[in-house]
């Protein structure tokens, strides 16, 4: 039966076998297989046989001489043991009966998944090392002033003030009005988000992207934040084995995001600190001519704008150009835009979906990432939106929505703020204010220490360049910065390599967790270990 | 690469290939692999030479004569376009370039993956074509008297006026008291669920479940709903291609939560009307090994206490049994729990958590499902727990609940809620004593038109024999017999068929969505269709 779905399901991956002689018959095979191949090359009947001929005999002669010993009875006896946790005790079977009085306890200790296996073991990188250590020591200008601060997490705090007004006024009415029996909070919604919510998302993004293009609720997928709704959408485009595009520097989720339970792989597409790490199509398409060398087959190129980490957008020749290259390779794009309505520079937003609304492009293949975390400053809330123009798309990511539903009080409350709409008027010109002025007043800071950022126009951080401050211009070199600005400077910020850039000392900062009085203090901690060379 | 990661990851798989002679070498390899098996067997080096060395001669000959047309160059041409929707329109690249004006739509409809296309097309199963007949018709004694009664979702409305009273009560204090900044409920919080939750859910179970062991908050991990929770699980413990062993007939949706995106397969084990359902373990045992002889690996038993659809309960003597069997095994044991609560008969209920805790198992492979969907009805907050005794399992989920996380405000509202002891106190014996009323209520009336049901302590529905108005004793009589309960008497339940059950002619019905005023309705609809034959 496994083998029946592999054979239909996955011939990609097939071939690669074969390829590598894999899956034929252990040692033997792997030798055979490809070395049949050459002799077939030269089309010699009579060499094609004698040759394996003679290499059975002595392959035979070899296994018999080296024949391994059987393996243990245990059902779990593969090679999944060397992917169990080092923190598993690794006694075999028959060894920990003799060690273990109870024959209740028996048995060998139970093996997890090797994808949980690789799960509980990752997640060392500097980006969530750094999360860790501000939650352990979180800076307080009054309780904690030692404290870590934090600038490793995209959450916009300048405008809460805001939002929890409107909260305290309306969340009662929200949850327990008059329309609203308990049914509609109590029992189950439809899994992929209540329609008058959909229709309030559409509008607020259309509001937040200052286009005149409506968003279909039936083309709206709700989950339960921007990360599933991410990791849904790759499940529905690509499958195991696949790869998507991504230009680099990225944000460091998309590692978890995207790969864990999906088995997709991500290749990054370098873009340059002298275009201002501005995407390049001709390197997009070396890309995609290098990962089908290798044997990767692309199903879809994944942008994020306002990028994140550097802030900059994507001009409306950039995305014409983008969807002319993902038409030419027969792939998807996605437009990763939880951004969208966090823009402080002069530069203009374009949303995919205005471009795809002006010109007749196939738009079946373009599929947009939306969320509430940033735009409305609600990442507690857990609210992420799939907008794709594939209807296959939207009725799989649909069903996949059960995995990840949002709340029904919360759905409630949210219908009721995004349906507001003076008050969201008033939420984005008065955020857009406050990230233009915290923006300038960070750039201006870091500039003072001789620290120059890419240009940006949008998002919640800078992205600053300290290559000069770096022992060796290395991943080695940023990583000791790093770990300096840390543990020494108590600043937590995301270096470059977690963003998969491949430049040396580059760091991302994110300014919008803080209060103007934090300034001086973050600029201080950087100049000591600037200064301490 | 991939075939890198295949070699490490998955050696099960590469056996099932080898077993196939997939993956080899096309057609020679699936003849010559085996054979080459067979002739290793008797041990014969000469023989095991002279046979490949001529089956290569004439497979060779075969394979120049017979050589398929080389591939078409597009980058989608494989054969996942067989498995492709029907919607797609099916023009080939090339063919497309004709009838398109447009150059820029000039490239083949772009495919998505296989997975989501098998996701897309499914979902035509009685359960969810009786769903969705009620949710276009819905039954409403005043407004829609001819509409479609709901027997076929597992949602308690017996008690939402409670619920509903204590929200109404509480909901401002609860998202907005002293203690409460906006920072708790606007900003990230941990995506396993809040401190505070976890302690009050641990609290909450205990008391549900009438125990005096104590759930640690620190094996919790909360998620999105107890489909994630099942999810996530089913992640952890397993890889693509391994199985789970689920006595039958079995709750419905588990072929979606497992099966769809973590590639494990479920094995019925078939239970007995005669036993009235009750799990066996000899049962177990051979399914077990029939899986095993079918080259599945099977790494763990889930078992729902109380059934779903039962309704009856794993009693103290089997549920050792059960730990003895998966001890012996080396396997995992998930016990469903969730209907935990929601007991109405004269058996007491036993947590696998309370035998665990009694006796000297191993505790390691033993993880428990629970969620605020039925106990406290409110499957509308999207609220679930994993509940496990492994380190290495929590420490996964809790970084998969990053795809599952619940919305922070609906968090505040459930740590008020629950930990309102005397209001759940309350709660839960009102539930008790309404599920009892209404059971013994909508069993006399099955009793009435000649319909028995299985012995049930717990859950929501009667599980009822209807053999006897089925025109064949098969799946396909039993479906006939479903068609016209959901067209013509218009009440939607469950056949055993959509649960697994083996004997044709049993239905589950859902009797906490109704009134008692609906019952008699319900019994004359029913009545109608039974007389009819």
């Amino acid at each position: 039966m496994i083998q029946d779905r592999f054979w239909l399901r996955d011939p990609e991956r097939e071939k690669e076998l074969k390829k590598s002689g894999g899956g034929g018959g252990g040692t033997a095979m792997r030798i055979i297989v490809p070395l049949q191949g050459v002799v077939q090359g030269r089309g010699g009947l009579v060499l094609g046989s004698v040759i394996p001929c003679a290499l059975f005999y002595f392959m035979q002669l070899y296994l018999k001489r080296n024949r391994s010993p059987p393996p243990s009875p245990s059902p779990s006896s593969n090679n999944e043991s060397s992917n169990q946790l080092s923190e598993l005790p690794s006694i075999s079977r028959s060894q920990s009966r003799t060690h273990l009085a109870s024959p209740r306890n028996s048995s060998g200790p139970v093996q997890i998944s090797s994808r949980a296996s690789s799960i509980a073991k990752s997640g060392d990188s500097p980006y969530y090392l750094g999360l860790k250590k501000v939650a352990s020591d979180p800076y307080d200008a009054s309780n904690n002033p030692n404290g870590v601060i934090q600038l490793g997490l995209a959450e916009n705090k300048l405008s809460l003030d805001q939002v929890r007004g409107w909260i305290v006024k309306h969340v009662e009415v929200s949850l327990l009005d008059a329309n609203l029996s308990i049914s509609g909070i109590a029992t189950y919604q439809p899994f992929d988000g209540l329609m008058n919510l959909k229709i309030a998302m559409g509008g607020f993004m259309s509001q937040v992207m200052q286009t005149s293009v409506s968003f279909s609720p039936s083309q709206i997928v709700l989950t339960a934040g921007a990360t599933p709704a991410i990791e849904i959408l790759t499940f529905c485009l690509a499958d195991p084995g696949h790869a998507f595009l991504v230009p680099s520097p990225y944000y460091p989720g998309f590692d978890r995001d995207i790969k864990w339970r999906t088995g997709v792989e991500l290749v990054p597409v370098p873009c340059r600190s002298t275009d201002n790490f501005s995407l390049s199509i001709p390197a997009l398409d070396r890309a995609f001519n290098q990962a089908k060398k290798r044997g990767l087959k692309v199903r879809g190129v994944l942008v994020s704008n306002p990028s994140n980490p550097v802030g900059n957008l994507l001009n409306r020749e950039t995305l014409c150009s983008l969807l002319d290259f993902v038409r030419e390779k027969n792939i998807h794009l996605i437009s990763d835009e939880i951004f969208a309505g966090s823009t402080h520079g002069s530069d203009e937003f374009v949303s995919i979906a205005e471009v795809l609304d002006s010109e007749d492009f196939d738009k079946s293949r373009v599929h947009i990432i939306y969320g509430l975390s940033k735009d409305l400053s609600l990442p507690g809330f857990r609210v992420g939106a799939i907008y794709s123009y594939n209807e296959n798309v939207v009725a799989a990511a649909t069903r996949l929505a059960r995995f990840s539903s949002i709340s029904a009080p919360t759905q409630h409350l949210l219908i009721s703020m995004l349906s507001d709409t003076e008050f969201i008027r008033g939420l984005i010109r008065e955020t857009r204010g406050r990230l233009r002025k915290m923006y300038s007043l960070f750039v201006d800071g870091l500039k003072q220490l001789g620290i120059k950022c890419a240009e940006s126009n949008g998002g919640f951080y800078c992205w600053a360049d300290m290559s000069k401050f770096i022992r060796s211009y290395s991943e080695k070199g940023e990583l000791e910065l790093w770990d300096k600005l840390l543990n020494v400077a108590k600043i937590n910020v995301t270096p470059g390599s977690a963003c998969h850039c491949i430049e040396p000392g580059w760091f991302r900062f994110c300014f919008t967790t803080l209060t103007e009085s934090d300034i001086p203090v973050v600029m201080e901690r950087i100049r000591k270990v600037s200064e301490s060379g």
